[in-house]
């Protein structure tokens, strides 16, 4: 069960500059690849012909070539041409509505009708000097829910980041979860506290004191369907914390973009923007690197509590209110399907 | 099908030193580990929180604590504490009963309320230093009882095992079976043999000549639910056979916990408990890196039975009078399977 | 769906030699060995006395001996012995016939009294010291008629095996279909033309220049069950093409014997007869080298091609021209499976 019409993160600009990409999302067998004036398409991965993937193929001159018998198909899903056919009569491939911004492709998977380019969630950091990202890709066996509600509850990181980002103090001060629209926060705010590894590395890479007590912040902010931003740093005590200028801190937004493959299998698109020394590529590098060992230990937990849930389908889980973030942004998700759900008018 | 009001090992003890350990057992999940006074706790491998495997967790003082927001369960299933968290609302989740005892992890996998300690299985040799013990555990994917009919029937050392304990005189000698209660006992003497390669080392590993003649038994007894002793052993021709004084003989107890996993997967715990040269611990070793190479052959070959069994359900295999063994076994299993189903009874 | 009344390549002698082979053929568990004459014998792999797969056992003085118990399986499916039984009783399992002929083992999978021996296809090169046979074997998930596709309509070649046979020239030169009998027949002629990279070092291999126009040529000729056979090969421009005399051209014959292992898997058997230079073992090895990483190449296509069309069981293919060659040879089949299938009779 996931939303439809709406934009999800398919791929990075970079899987599709050398040859075309075949991704299933949301059970859709897309194939992504960039047309003639290096605009990127999305089409369905089955060639009319004899149903082989596009995505084995190659793109000569914007046109993507089935890799089995040579029939060219443009970006509008239609047969362009073929060695020896007339195409005209072929039948016409399903195109998705398919957007290049901010460092994502971004695939619209429901009703081609209602894609809108606004609505893709605008990321500052991208294009902005002041800033550096850094990011990678998981995929794991687990509902695309499963992953939001990990992001959504912080706490889990004294447990299964303990020798990284986890400490005893983001147990100990308690969340606060609003809602304000379709999107979901969830903050905690800890003062005076020791910095744990990752972030005394982070104050190091700004040229900052690692061995000082620090404010550190948590801001998590869910917008459907499965896009999580989480607002971390640490400051040095007395210089204002979340809102220190930012000579005295180390600023951080964790970025998560979930796409669902199946129900229950998800590619996990993870990354940090710096708002700190931001030329600093090996910073960047060893960021990532931390990040991506943090999030592979959230992967084993995650893929087993998937298996655990699929043996007990009627077992009822707890929602306390450290999982009010990710119990609320269920409910947004549980909105938005039925609302693009078909419903049967009844007679009068 | 397995009965469910019994014991089956589990684990061996150090499997559950260092950290919990998840096992399916009859089909359930569930996760052992060490309480406070060391005592051993079983329980079902599903945080009542959010359903991660507790077997991810650590132990603190005792507490199985979840690896995933820090839940701390309690032996008895009921949650002791959670950072920020009452707790006294949270669902129990089942405990087992548990023993540790002659040097495996029991558990009941049936109803609590008839877990009899009593009846687990008195295993003379552990403790006792006239004996040593030696073993290991595999995964198999065969019913249970497959593994039965193997034990039951050595005839199958002939073939399976040709280069290490099996004979002609194996097939050549009828064997006996009774029933004694729920138990089924399968006899074989041989008389006047060659030993094969397996006991010719045992002879020299208690100081014995292995070049003349033997006289070789093998007597298997099932006790249920899956349990296979068998004495095994050979002495110098004329020295009074299995009743021969303990310096003319090589006696051993070959020893089999067959733990159903799923219907058609086992844990099997074996191993040779050995009443010579106990102190021995090099011939303790070379014992069970043998017995690990013959059991290893066993494993293939059930294997793929079941597969065969699988594909063609409707086939009626032969019972034979060497297969007697195993017949028996799996009628005492039909009774007690049939004996703890709840029965309707019929109106009056 | 495939035919059963007939012949099917169930493996190579050489497979055999050593010991007996358990292989699945339209889904059916098949154990293959050779009895006291070194004639093949081939029964269902499964041992009447508890299911163990034969083909774990071992062949001694020409008796199949089950790996498990012992049990002496004759090649007619009757069991012969069994160490201290009578096994006057025994179920006999069923037995398939089968033939040794043309450097293959040959298993008819239907109904025994229609096995005809004659119907078995004569291949001339087999013993004939003008020609030399490499081939190999592949396992691959598709169903056996995608193979029949692929290898009837060869302007793949162009795009799945562009660095080797593949040149534009095949689809820019039309084919024609033609069926006789039971026999589909496509065929392409080129003229003039550039050889590929694999057909220069055919030429190289008869001592022929590589650097001079070719005529070439592609006659694929399917029978039924599975059988396609192609000529191919280049002559020297103006000297008869096709028809040239052996000094001036590579000829050889493509040889696929397509065993349906089940619905969606296959054994292809593949392989190049040629008539040039039978002698040169170098030559044999390299073409045969060359045709292994060709045919690997469609290993991925089709398998990738089969899951697209499992998960789109209702969408339909397009028939174009090129595809004339598989669909034809489709009819041919449809028509043979519809008439071994039983049928009602309506009563009058």
């Amino acid at each position: 069960m996931f939303p439809k019409n709406t934009w999800y993160v398919a791929c990075t600009p970079d899987e599709i500059d050398e040859k075309p990409l075949g991704r299933k999302i949301c059970g859709e067998s897309i194939v992504f690849y960039r047309g003639a004036q290096g605009q990127v398409a999305a089409l369905d991965d089955f060639c009319p012909h004899r149903g082989a993937p596009l995505s084995l193929g190659t793109v000569t001159e914007g046109k993507l070539v089935c890799g089995y018998h040579g029939l060219e198909m443009g970006c509008d899903g239609k047969t362009i041409a073929m060695p020896g056919q007339r195409v005209r009569g072929f039948p016409a491939i399903r195109s998705y509505p398919v957007v290049e911004r901010h460092g994502f492709i971004w695939v619209w998977t429901g009703d081609a009708a209602l894609a809108d380019e606004s609505k893709i969630k605008h990321l500052e950091w991208h294009d902005n000097p002041d800033w550096a990202y850094g990011g990678g890709l998981f995929h794991i066996a687990c509902d695309y829910r499963l992953m939001i509600d990990n992001l959504m509850d912080l706490t889990h990181e004294t447990y299964v980041h303990a020798t990284s980002i986890g400490q005893k103090e983001i147990d100990e001060v308690p969340c606060k979860t609003t809602v304000e629209g379709d999107q979901v926060i969830t903050s905690r705010f800890m003062e005076n506290i020791t910095a744990p590894p990752f972030w005394k590395m982070a104050l190091r890479g700004n040229n900052l004191a690692d061995d000082v007590p620090v404010d550190r912040w948590q801001i998590c902010r869910f917008t459907p369907p499965s896009n999580v931003m989480i607002e971390v740093g640490v400051a040095h005590v007395g210089k204002g914390g979340y809102d220190a200028s930012p000579e005295h801190k180390a600023y951080s937004v964790v970025v998560d973009f979930i796409t669902p493959e199946t129900e229950t299998s998800i590619h996990y698109f993870w990354g940090m923007a710096r708002k700190f020394n931001p030329k600093d590529k090996a910073l960047t590098a060893s960021i990532r690197e931390g990040q991506g060992k943090i999030f592979s230990e959230d992967l084993e937990m995650l893929e087993l509590q998937q298996r655990n849930l699929l043996a007990h389908p009627t077992r009822s889980l707890l929602m306390l209110n450290i999982d009010a973030g990710g119990v609320q942004s269920r409910k947004i998700l549980d909105r938005l399907i039925v609302a693009e759900t078909p419903r049967e008018i009844p007679a009068p």
